[in-house]
């Protein structure tokens, strides 16, 4: 069994070779000019082999509101999101396939859900999107999103002391809940795992940071948070801790090699030291940060500091897809502007670098995927290189990355499994999925959210708006 | 005959109806909530009609060269263009279907090609690209890239004396060239429409933009040119003219209501208040500025100002492609970072209308195209609302605009005519095209540009890098 990709192009240390490529099992077992044909044989000529992207930071049930939302900043915006939440995990399901499918024909073989848990249905929450992402065949971290705080404690008070209503579950119950679920869901071996994944500074308790702290250290989790993504979260912590909230996770133990933060756009020099000592990895989401105005993260810096970065999509509702290759690109050109200084800017090919082995490294799995060695495992993508969008022939990565590539995913695997042939996902009927998510919507051009009308009001006397 | 679109989804004041629209020659004639069918029936059911976007400024040559030249500033990457440029009409001929079939394909109706010539086949550079553009039925604007300055002289001497050679054609030759291009091609009853378009101050003396204007006046030809896109050229303006670029070309006449003017990154708010005065438009290239590390233009500062704005891909080897979906997101959502009021922010809406009104507007269109009127010209595109990247159904153009759309063109008409059919390119067989790009392109990695280790040398120097 398995697969004999014959004659590939395939990126050497500065040029392409051809070369076939044998999947056996899970793994690719080898790589050489010419090998005998064992298995599926899949004709590699004039397609070019990459190993698969890391969606690094995304939130699935978010596509039900993809398009919706108008240009806000992150507080308004999360308001909106929050009043229309789905609240039945066969909308979690669905939307995870949807997520799992456009990540997949983007060129991303790994999704990295930090997901939104339906309160009194977190179990059935994890267990659907786990379905989904089993059902499709793409690696998956899903990690619930936990907070203990009210969530109008989020923003900062401007000097006004405010009350907050009680979180509807206390730290310890939500520590108790997560350590079932890992009990219940986290199986590497099967490419699902739970990851510990606190909402933000903004939403948590230290107590909460430290308990996902000591239950990952017991299970081998990976670690997952948003990280300074507003200038709105900059004075929270300033309010809250007195100083820099990335200096106070590291206090909390919260950071290091199998941690993964998103956004990371507010940090200061001494915060990047930081990253870069505890090894920690940023999640650049370019699309989110600009739709959201939240800012430019100083992803040069973090390059320059030798601190690890990995793409994320975010949640389709602030992007609004789910395009890996969209979210590779602009994050790459997005920080031409910023350096006057071309020779710091992100090549193409240290794009596909940072969204596979970047990727990977931030979920402690740089020595099983990102790269295409004998020995790893074959999450592994063929882009067909004779379409328009990559036409003509010139760079097969410098056109992959800077072009806007369109229906290009031939073929992919997970796990050595045949997940994506002929430019169609093999493992779900697609077709029927938007059939469902048709029929479970209504287009529509105007809501009314009530908390983002409220939210506005404390929003703009906070930051100083007019 | 016509067309009868039946129960399109198109947008209202604040929302949307569904309603017939009529075509009938070139002319939308009626839109009703019902009409007898006549001519063609549409299907317009879940889908979504809206008038054409003007890809508003490109160089159709360069899809030769997309993906190819690494990320680097315009000065270095345009030797390394000019280095390799195509020199032969059947390669303009390809690149030109190329570039209209992208375009339509991501909703524009009109191309602006800024045409690089071949040298001594001037006559047949034109030539090739408008019978591209009639075979594929895109309403184009032709303007030849004109220069009469060497193009070493684009760089600023930074204090050093230089000599150049003298441009390889006198300017007296070069107006008389475009005149004769003008008799022979300028027929904008058929949809094709000759531009001056000096290329930009960096190359071009007083006399020819002179020259241009008077043309341009005497045949009310559109006018068009790069301004003030990257630092350099600030420089260049300050060393060529002691003051600003645009205040210059307005003292020689070139500004207008039919001018539009590429770029426009580096104007200080006097420059803008002269754009507004003239009535002159601004084309954003948002991924080629980005691409290019040229900056970010003042978009909310002109939209404030009143000035007009349309969006263009500008060539494909500094973006790489011709989406114009894609331009118009980011064209949109990269100025929220630079304004935390967000009420300044482009809406979805605004940003369709900049694409389609803008864009006419500033090719002196506006009675005639940009927008869904009985009596205008049919140039309009209709969405498939049923396509998994357009799903779930939320707000249709909230999604078509922040989403990433994928073959999500089903039908296109320019002037009346049918130009996409069922999400393919009628008129032409893009398949043969592809096989020809294929045919005539060799996959490489890297490639010596002797232009641009000569150029880099005295761009670091100027630039003040180390």
């Amino acid at each position: 069994m398995g697969y004999t990709i014959q004659q590939a192009i395939i990126p050497s240390e500065l040029d392409y070779v051809q070369a076939d490529v044998r999947i056996e099992g899970d793994r690719i077992t080898a790589i050489a000019p010419r090998l005998d044909p064992q298995g599926t044989v899949i004709n590699g000529n004039n397609h070019l082999l990459l190993p698969g992207f890391v969606n690094a930071h995304t939130h699935s049930s978010e596509m039900w509101q993809r398009g919706m939302i108008p240009p806000r900043p992150l507080e308004l915006w999360l308001a909106e999101l929050y009043d229309f939440t789905p609240l039945n995990p066969e909308q979690l399901y669905l939307s995870a396939l949807g997520t799992a499918v456009e990540t997949l024909l983007s060129g991303g073989t790994t999704v990295v859900d930090h997901l939104v848990i339906i309160p009194g249905l977190e179990e059935e929450s994890v267990d659907a999107v786990i379905r989904a992402y089993r059902e499709v065949g793409i690696r998956a971290f899903v990690g619930p999103l936990l907070q203990d705080e009210a969530t109008t404690a989020a923003l900062p008070s401007g000097g006004d002391p405010r009350t907050h209503i009680p979180y509807l579950r206390s730290t310890a119950e939500t520590l108790e809940l997560l350590a079932t679920l890992v009990d219940r869901y986290h199986r590497p071996d099967a490419g699902i795992h739970i990851m510990t994944a606190p909402t933000g500074m903004q939403l948590c308790s230290d107590a909460l940071f430290e308990g996902c702290v000591e239950l990952s250290d017991r299970h081998s989790l990976c670690r997952h948070t948003h990280l300074l993504e507003s200038k709105a979260q900059v004075l929270l912590a300033q309010e809250k801790y007195g100083y820099s909230a990335v200096k106070h996770l590291q206090k909390l133990g919260f950071l290091g090699t199998r941690t993964s933060l998103a956004h990371c756009v507010w940090l200061e020099d001494a915060d990047i030291e930081i990253l870069r000592e505890t090894g920690s990895t940023v999640v650049h989401n370019p699309l989110s940060n600009l739709r959201l105005g939240s800012g430019i993260a100083p992803v040069l810096k973090f390059r320059q500091a030798g601190v690890n970065i990995a793409f994320g999509c975010d949640g389709a509702a602030s992007n609004d897809s789910q395009d890996l290759l969209e979210a590779i690109k602009i994050g790459s050109i997005l920080h031409n502007t910023n350096d006057f200084e071309y020779r710091n800017w992100i090549s193409p090919r240290e794009a596909v670098q940072m969204a596979s082995l970047g990727g990977a490294t931030g979920l402690g799995l740089a020595d099983q995927v990102g790269t295409l060695t004998v020995g790893k495992k074959a999450d592994l993508v063929l882009y067909d290189l004779t379409r328009l969008s990559l036409l003509p022939r010139t760079d097969p990565i410098g056109l992959l990355v800077l072009g806007r590539p369109v229906n290009v995913v031939q073929h992919a695997w997970v796990d050595g499994r045949q997940v994506v042939q002929d430019g169609r996902v093999t493992r779900i009927d697609v077709e029927a999925l938007s059939q469902e998510l048709f029929a479970q919507s209504q287009w529509q051009s105007q809501r009314r959210s009530p908390g983002a009308i409220e939210m506005e009001i404390a929003y703009r006397r906070v930051m100083k708006l007019a």
